[in-house]
């Protein structure tokens, strides 16, 4: 399950890499450089567009990484074009990809720390996934959603959902 | 695993309430009607807060009574008030709280239906809570609060996530 979960956490990020392609295209459309959805915020105090996914992208890799008993990879936050947030997404999601399911093995016994814990603290491999892991990557992708979706860029929800494996009844 | 996923998604149903509060006593504050935010939306085509909220809570319900063998509770969308809001969020609660962790033993092998499924399609139990109980419960909750943020109440990511089980290291 924590592979799987992973997983689905690393096709929210696909599905986001979607969505950049209609921000680019309504700005073409509009005339307006795309920049500004990259800046876009859905409040002055808090974070911007790009911020969102750049956290976003850290909050999958990082489970991929320490649920597998591995340090994740550093990415630097130094995205500015949407060129550039496309190649972090693309990086996040082939290191989370490169990760097999038996690597996981051992994922509920693992304890994670977290830079902004209380001191001396840590969480359980099942609690790091459900209650960190999953409830911030939706945080983070939901906001860049709401900032293109509030600035009139045609995305919906079946954009967010993504891809369905529906089966015969 | 279910049973602690769908846990979770009612843990954002509660930590939603929460933010009701907060709503409640920042429209006190700056003397105007919290009915303005349970109507608030972030794109004039987008559904209001009060929907976001049912339609979270219909997410969570829905599995909790599928993936156990049950049907779910009818709870009509007919909110209109704060506290009919809160009432909603509490009855799905409660139900999504009354199914015990063995009612979902065989829920990976149940079929799931969808209303807007395409015809003759299902999921499977794992799909259905991965692929559609997940991000649908997380893009509802996480509407509901862009909303509410947007509109300068004050709520922040430790309110999004709720409760944490820290541990000592």
């Amino acid at each position: 399950m924590y592979y799987r979960m992973i997983a689905q956490c690393a096709q929210m990020l696909k599905n986001l890499e979607s969505w950049l392609d209609k921000a680019e295209a309504d700005a073409a459309a509009k005339k307006f450089d795309v920049g500004v959805l990259m800046a876009g915020r859905l409040a002055p105090d808090m974070k911007p567009f790009i911020y969102q996914v750049q956290s976003a992208c850290d909050y999958v890799k990082a489970p991929a990484a320490w649920l597998s008993g591995q340090t994740p990879p550093r990415h630097e936050d130094a995205e500015q074009t949407i060129d550039e947030v496309r190649a972090r997404i693309r990086k996040t999601v082939d290191f989370v990809e490169s990760v097999k399911e038996d690597q996981y093995a051992g994922a509920s016994e693992r304890k994670i720390g977290m830079s902004w814990a209380p001191a001396g603290k840590v969480l359980g491999g099942g609690d790091y996934l459900l209650q960190m892991t999953i409830p911030n990557t939706f945080f983070h992708v939901a906001m860049a959603y709401a900032v293109l979706r509030h600035n009139g860029v045609d995305i919906g929800k079946m954009d967010f959902l993504g891809p369905v494996n529906w089966i015969d009844a």
